[in-house]
């Protein structure tokens, strides 16, 4: 038995519940745009066979899919920096998770427009506007209110961590659980590193900047492609980190299952060791082994981060793990470019470019 | 038997085949935007009997799907004009429908924005970034493509038609194919309808701008909430004019179907009479019947149009077809936002809502 509910949206004054300064400060000057506009990126082409039926014209014979590829929304400022910013979702995403906030701040999206970078958005193939799949898939909806909650870091339901610095009203609550949007056909790591690939080929050098399970595409769309010039990986988890060969650590359990770790050959995770990367993680990850899922993977993720950036530096790379809450920046959850100091995060980011000469 | 064809992303150089001059009065200035963000309008809540399990977290029992909203994209210019313009995309669209072109040409987003328009781009619910959908759906790739070639009127598969507004080159209609993005559950024009109202409640008066199969929703969704200003419908289509009691036409027998008008009660029907209405259908339509899906079927649509606006105008209403070519401008897809004439179709719209005084 399910009945449907509905639910209004109650938007308007409700919405901004961020600080009246951020707010300010967002608005306190138009947007300036060179350009914008958005194309597909890479992809394949999957004939089916037998002629095509003029008469039947629904039957699929002599007719090509157009599948796997990336769909890109991009916007290019007047005297953009050098290198533009690729934003990467993560689980269950889409590139909405860049662009405004639960609560209708500004998001990363703009952010860093007004910082002066250009910007790339992606849904990743089988994802969001970049539904086309070349294989067919099943959607149920999905129950997982109390599950994102805890693994989304926003507290214990249904409570808030204090001081988490997500807003306490309710619409932004069901806004941020509606940004989520299925898999359109089974979800594959090679499709997805193809196609960012592709994008890259397409666009030029870049930096490439990731969230939670897109970890995995991360590292292995910058060792296939050297047009990736630094990554920015925000709370990469889903056993995604990849180690040389004699250097692939223990799995690790938690709460919310085994993390396991990737091997790759040694001269593709030098690759990695050639590119600056900064890996950032929020507040309320557990110290020690706790029930609570949200809080234990997170524990076992930022543990394997640690381990890579060790094993990465020992070949010569240049990786920085940072657990925002030892800089004093407390409350984050497992979306800091959405949080309620995603300006903070944001300027944390664009110091970092800037002392790598990224900027 | 299927085999799978790496598609090369070669954009670049060849996709700015759109006249130089539209190239550059389009870029000849930085855009201006006051504000931009995205959100989800409408939808519906469905629980999940039982409780919830914080070990197998991954059951539904207890947890909420939010689900059927639609997502939608703004951007606001400073100063905009007393009405924003909110965009519904076609059948197997989304929002891209209205950004920039296959051949990477500005779209609608871009062009209303230069005209200080207010710009809503609505991924409808069960589609795109909105794809969290309240009944299961089942995905299959979409062996469309010449079917799709002649009911977009770009020419006779696989010849284009002569003068059709459509760049000839093989990019730009593999762009154009990999724009569509399928269902993700069962396609409904209620749900539609009900996050597009939604949307106009949270965001006050508009003007609805549809495409295509969308033309259902158009006039339920005016029926259904005043907010709606003025409807501008580009070649609707899919059986979807809606007549008062005692004035429903006959069904059109076309090569590509039976067009099938539907009955609304009178009282609903005459509130389409109390907003202007406009209706643009491009070129190669066929005048008799032909077995030729895209021409034939987009006659018998014109027919229909041309039987809904006498019966509205009848009864006092303010409907206009426009057929282009009558106007002298040849050669349009069922696209015509996006058709290499773009800012002379938009500088057609602009005209309109001028002279209805929706500016």
């Amino acid at each position: 038995m399910r009945k449907k509910i509905l639910f209004l949206s109650l938007l308007g004054s409700t919405i901004l519940t961020g600080s009246p300064d951020c707010k300010a400060q967002n608005l306190s000057e138009p947007l300036i745009i060179r350009e914008q506009g958005s194309f597909a990126a890479g992809g394949t082409i999957v004939p089916a066979t037998g002629e095509y039926d003029p008469v039947n014209f629904r039957n699929p014979g002599g007719q090509n899919a157009y599948t796997d590829h990336a769909y890109v929304f991009y916007q290019l400022p007047p005297d953009a920096k050098r290198l533009p910013l690729i934003f990467l979702h993560g689980g269950g995403q889409s590139g909405k998770t860049w662009e405004s906030t639960p609560d209708g701040r500004e998001g990363f999206q703009t952010i860093f427009l007004r910082k002066g970078y250009g910007v790339y958005l992606v849904d990743q193939p089988r994802r969001g506007r970049a539904g086309a799949a070349s294989f067919p898939g099943e959607i149920t909806p999905l129950h997982t209110e109390i599950m994102l909650f805890s693994l989304f870091r926003i507290g214990q339901w249904p409570k808030l961590f204090p001081g988490v610095q997500f807003p306490g009203d309710e619409e932004s609550l069901h806004q941020m659980f509606r940004q989520g949007t299925p898999d359109t056909g089974p979800y594959d790591d090679t499709v997805t590193i193809e196609a960012m690939s592709a994008l890259f080929d397409k666009i030029g050098p870049g930096i490439l900047i990731t969230h939670s399970r897109d970890g995995y595409p991360d590292w292995l769309t910058t060792i296939k492609n050297d047009r990736v010039r630094a990554i920015v990986s925000y709370e990469p988890g889903g056993s995604a980190f990849v180690f040389s060969e004699g250097e692939v650590p223990e799995p690790i359990q938690t709460s919310y299952g085994l993390l396991t770790p990737k091997e790759v050959p040694s001269a593709d995770f030098k690759k990695l060791t050639e590119i600056p990367i900064i890996i950032y993680y929020g507040d309320n990850i557990a110290e020690q082994p706790t029930p609570h899922i949200g809080q234990d993977q997170w524990r076992g993720e930022m543990q394997l981060a640690k381990k890579f950036a060790a094993v990465a530096n020992r070949y010569g790379g240049d990786v920085t793990v940072v657990h925002l809450p030892e800089l004093g920046i407390y409350g984050n959850t497992h979306f800091p470019m959405s949080d309620l100091n995603n300006i903070e995060i944001a300027d944390l980011l664009s110091a970092w470019l800037e002392e790598k000469e990224l900027n």
